[in-house]
């Protein structure tokens, strides 16, 4: 049971947190911080918050739990504001698509406080966003991954996994690094591509006719390139290591490919697109299955 | 009305668009023709076509229309065939998604009947295959593109676009090298990008790893890559130049975004992914005006 926990943006990600940490009957009190009047009000009239504040002194008093779920950009702002106020017992987690960036705004503003923040992505979301958009049940069957550091004792990395997992979540542990490149692997690289591609086409002199016969394939294939433009700008600037290194390899992939099909060699085209079947729906088997409920030929 | 028709291959396609043509009322007989008796079989026990034979002088002869729908590499053979046994008043059609290649394969094999050939491509499908997929409903609002050449009759492209449109398709026509370039770029090029994708991720030896990490966004931008090797190994082929220049286009604008990304140029970057953002919500509302009821406003 926690007494006390504050929000940092009580937005989609902050406000679908402290729904389910309600809806659990974990938490006595959830305070909300920003810096927007009007959405702060929305959310305490929404009994996502209990109490909203802009002091960021009032907010993190003896707090057991600080959540920082504000756009990534303002991470180190808020973090140093934190600073100030932090007491011993209080710990301070995140939720940035990115996490070595993090770690170094943190290490810069929380000095030898950087015991206290444990960082974490929850990987979950919508399109839509603000309190209106937060759901109680936004976290259930997803994953959280924690990148802990090695200054965090692992009692308060258990504090903030046992709060995630109250919201239904599955636990992850990987390091900064590790989380950064898998997710430029399987997340930032295909939003660029998926944005490279419909800028290309509407670039293009006939681009209303080619959007014309743009069918169901197409659509799927671009969902991802209606996100938010300033959002993925942000994680593509703060993950730029990781994700030239995935842009890298796949360029060099695409080169290939652009020689074997310029060279007619469809056995070898054939064969890349088969390996790409065949883990594919590798993966969809093991989504299914564990998506599949557990007691599946037990009782 | 039609008193006979001809269908090469009466899987998905060639099925679908005998048995709409049947549910419309429009078709007096229909014959199916193909190399597998078992699939011949299973066609007239669903009641898909009437007779089947594996005669091509059979099929053809007194025809009004002939659909030629196998797999895109069986054309040409199927067409020299055709050939020998093709009389004056019988129109040939195919439903290949290339149509350049078509049109050099069908010049070469009917020679001077080259006029009764008027080519097409439905733009309609679905993940499963053979006469058990067919559907009378496949092509319900979906586009059909016919390619016709300077040879053809107007009377003759008519009485193809008259069938398609029995079938409750939507009749389009562009030149066979515009519909080549068209559909390279919103179809061809991104499966071989999915395909890229997939195969480069698998290829890692933490690709476990990466996979488990993966979700919705990954499972729809990839979605296409769950698609049939050989098919898409056909149509790269087929459709090679336009796909190369398409390809082409794709990695420059990939080297420019990665040098933007190198240079940390955060403004450049938001302003493709918003330009891309923008094309696709567009795009997205041209496409959801054009599903809703048309009555809609009126009475």
């Amino acid at each position: 049971m926690f007494k006390k926990i504050a929000i940092f943006g009580v937005g989609l990600i902050g406000g679908s947190f402290a729904l389910a940490l309600k809806k659990a009957g974990v938490v006595q009190h959830v305070v909300g911080v920003g810096r927007t009047a009007a959405t702060l009000a929305r959310a305490r009239e929404l009994g996502i918050v209990d109490t909203i504040t802009t002091s960021v002194a009032e907010a993190v008093q003896g707090a057991e739990l600080v959540l920082v779920a504000a756009p990534v950009a303002q991470t180190e702002t808020i973090l140093a504001t934190i600073a100030l106020h932090l007491q011993p017992g209080t710990v301070v987690s995140d939720a940035g698509s990115t996490k070595s960036d993090v770690v170094t705004a943190a290490r810069k503003v929380l000095g030898d406080k950087i015991a206290q923040f444990v960082p974490a992505h929850p990987i979950a979301g919508r399109e839509l966003n603000g309190p209106d958009a937060a759901l109680a049940d936004l976290y259930v069957g997803k994953k959280v991954v924690l990148t802990p550091l090695p200054e965090n004792a692992a009692a308060d990395v258990e504090r903030v996994a046992q709060a995630w997992q109250q919201c239904g979540a599955l636990i992850h542990q990987l390091t900064p690094q590790d989380h950064d490149s898998v997710f430029a692997s399987v997340s930032h690289l295909p939003h660029l591509l998926a944005y490279a591609l419909v800028d290309d086409i509407a670039a293009k002199p006939h681009a209303d006719v080619l959007f014309q016969y743009a069918a169901s394939g197409f659509r799927d294939f671009t969902r991802i390139a209606g996100s938010s433009p300033e959002m993925w700008r942000d994680i593509s600037l703060a993950n730029q290591p990781a994700l030239l290194n995935e842009l890298d390899a796949y360029i060099t992939q695409l080169t290939k490919m652009r020689a074997l099909l310029a060279a007619g060699d469809g056995k070898s085209l054939e064969q890349i697109y088969a390996n790409a079947q065949q883990a594919r729906h590798a993966w969809m088997r093991a989504i299914e299955a564990a998506e599949s409920p557990s007691k599946q030929g037990g009782d």
